[in-house]
């Protein structure tokens, strides 16, 4: 009895961190560029029964045989469930595995002690080209975790995906419920948190992390939320010339994300 | 004689700075947005005489004449050749002072000496919204000038405005005709020229600059065209992490642009 309950909860644990790592893509293009790429895993393939199985979802079917990925028909409404955007999906949605996916929970429960991690939070970024672009920068740069709430963001859809240059799917990306109470986490476990703000005394390049560290954007508008603000350990500025106000909040992600390697 | 040669050659010299540094923007939107910041200074506008002098081109007028800005009409050919774009200029131009624009030959002719200078020079990037974002970083961040060829990059209009939120009318930029032979008269100055490119083998971060130096960045697609390679010095890559190949061209520019910050 107790061994059974011990597999069930192993079990549901594994199947609950194989669900945390799938994102499931829709769209037709995008689709057929994640079926297409072979350094991805595809789970599943979702094709709604209204298709008409010619042109573009030919090529889909075709690509997803060539692997040996299972195909799922469903009716309309039921694609719609799947894909979660019934209006934008076309009939097609994939299931892929990002092994970089990762709950907050599950990471700061045996957080990486080898080096001083740097996190990347994202407190309402809600213009996809951003989303894609900070996504593509923090990947390629020196940022172990991009935390991201469920709710506040750009959806992690098609526009997301194709301004990351695809990246989105190789990115580690931490899913918190709400930012301001997964930034106490990670305050609990010994992280530094600063918030990036126009008004800040103290400057991104004069800032040197004194450990774990965790960096977080806001709205492009409004800027860090108060909520957020509040769990803040010190605001930190760019300094800017010839007058210039702010910068793309992607660009900067990126001097975040390769300051790290300026430092050494 | 002699003395009014001296004075027409020294009126001619300051007519054409005058010119140099004069940035003719059309459309609506953007000329309003540009009689409306007072930061700016505005020499001109023009309006075609086929407007209807209501709604927004009222407001426009408004403006200027609250500026005490001269207005020019013109017929819809001659407006085209001031907007050099008759398709997209809604009938309305402006002339606008900027005042950080310069020939690249002036600016060799008397090289700043107090500094190391950091030169970014572009080589055919297309994309206006790629081309305002590298000039807003740039501008915002330690550079001293960027290095323009009247062709081959995007034209600097209405897109390029907006994406540089502006700041393109307070950037440094350096005209030149063509950038091969604009390199070649930077290396006889001293400066030392690398271009970006993903194969080489000098990361940019190791990388320390001598002395002047400029940092070449190359077409989204095609990277850096052969007839620049050729001038360049060496090449610098930028190291990535989890198989991302490549980063957007304004990130790259906004590291080169404040990569000086992290040197100190």
């Amino acid at each position: 009895m107790g061994d059974n309950t011990g597999n069930n909860s192993s079990r549901y644990t594994q199947r609950k961190a194989f669900f945390e790592r799938m994102l499931t893509v829709y769209g037709r293009k995008p689709v057929l560029e994640a079926l297409l790429d072979p350094a991805l895993t595809c789970h599943a393939l979702h094709l709604a029964d209204s298709n008409r199985e010619t042109g573009p979802v030919r090529d889909i079917l075709r690509a997803a045989e060539q692997r040996g990925i299972p195909v799922h028909r469903h009716n309309r409404a039921e694609l719609a469930r799947i894909s979660h955007n019934g209006r934008q999906d076309q009939g097609v949605a994939a299931d892929i595995l990002c092994p970089g996916f990762r709950q907050l929970a599950d990471y700061l429960a045996a957080p990486p002690t080898a080096s001083r991690q740097r996190l990347l939070a994202l407190d309402g970024i809600t213009n996809p080209q951003n989303m894609g672009m900070i996504i593509r920068s923090a990947a390629a740069g020196a940022i172990d975790g991009i935390l991201c709430s469920r709710r506040g963001n750009a959806a992690l859809g098609p526009l997301v995906i194709k301004a990351s240059a695809g990246t989105l799917y190789r990115a580690p990306l931490l899913h918190c419920d709400t930012l301001p109470s997964a930034l106490a986490d990670c305050r609990k476990a010994g992280f530094e948190v600063c918030t990036l703000r126009a008004d800040a005394p103290l400057s991104l390049f004069e800032h040197r992390p004194r450990g774990h560290c965790i960096y977080v954007l806001g709205n492009e508008t409004e800027g860090v939320s108060e909520a957020v603000q509040a769990q803040a350990d010190q605001g930190l500025a760019i300094p800017m010339n010839n007058g210039v106000e702010s910068l793309n909040v992607a660009v900067t992600a990126s001097l975040i994300a390769f300051g790290a390697y300026f430092e050494r």
